[in-house]
């Protein structure tokens, strides 16, 4: 059973997919967890910042988590690469084009007019990075190139979802999907020592 | 000098690159434009919704054009990818991480929530797709590829936009260009009969 600030952070979570950190209000909120007005600001005393900190930084966690187990799953780097994309084109045509990176719209929204959510977002990036940079390292892909390869992987991916979502069609997500496997493929043929089998995920 | 509706609608770019579409109040629009009140309305009288579109429409054709021109003045098109990329980069660290992309984080508050403006993003998009096959076609690139490759360098760029202001740094972007180039660059060469000369870009 979801405690009221799981369910608050979850409502909140699900209405910055949808609309973003300024097109949601903290009424909105309160109504979509069940919550009494009182529980939220007994819960987040710093208002609707403390909440979308907290939701920016749980988003990241649980997306970071569902990329690993993605990873784990894939029999190697390349297939977990389109897994990953594909999964994401599947996730956002199920679900009317709404279910997206968790963070993404706030993070614009926030860049230039909120440097306490916008440094929430960036620890959640570089989180995400460095999750795909030891996978690309262990497979054999060398630091620097692993580094670029992750930095264009997140980049595509967040750029597919505004594109996918913008024409309601998950080809733009599968494309990206395909070129980035493309690159990470390139990079592991091209890795002076191939990584043993078993460690290329 | 440019008349009102002109200083209305760089204005409100201007805003929406930094603030987006629900952070930014007609108030703010006038004030910004030196602008009454009464001229926004007679100008739109669709009012916020209405100098929306129009501002997405007049960025998105500002934007592609500027691509056209980069093109232009490159000697080919992987020349053209990387000074793009380089381009947005270096303009973000000249602006404190302002002057992005005049749609993206306009497109993602209105995907799921304003359909007028999701397809004005839209329209917008495959505008910069379409600019963006045809240099690649005349560079060589198969029909099929060329979508796709255009597809992830749209997608790349607005990504890098994202990381690069989340981590008030270029080389989210400048990575971007770099993988994208690559990728441009293996078409180009695996393409079944190269461009002639001077049709590259």
């Amino acid at each position: 059973m979801a405690t009221t600030r799981e369910r608050i952070i979850t409502a909140t979570a699900e209405l910055f997919r949808r609309q973003g950190y300024n097109g949601t209000s903290l009424k909105q909120v309160t109504v979509a967890a069940g919550a009494p007005f009182g529980s939220l600001y007994h819960g987040f005393p710093g208002g609707k910042e403390e909440l979308a900190e907290v939701v920016i930084e749980a988003s990241g966690a649980a997306y970071r988590e569902l990329f690993e187990v993605i990873a784990d799953a894939a029999p190697d780097a390349v297939t977990a690469v389109g897994d990953f994309f594909d999964g994401a084109a599947l996730v956002l045509e199920e679900t009317d084009y709404v279910d997206a990176c968790p963070i993404g719209t706030v993070a614009l929204e926030v860049a230039s007019t909120n440097d306490r959510l916008r440094r929430a977002t960036e620890r959640v990036f570089a989180s995400w990075l460095e999750a795909a940079t030891v996978r690309l390292r262990a497979a054999g892909v060398a630091p620097g190139e692993a580094d670029d390869l992750a930095l264009v992987l997140v980049a595509a991916i967040e750029g597919g979802f505004m594109l996918s979502r913008a024409a309601r069609s998950p080809e733009p997500m599968r494309a990206a999907g395909r070129q980035v496997r493309r690159l990470v493929a390139a990079s592991i043929a091209a890795a002076p020592v191939a990584a043993a089998p078993g460690t290329g995920t």
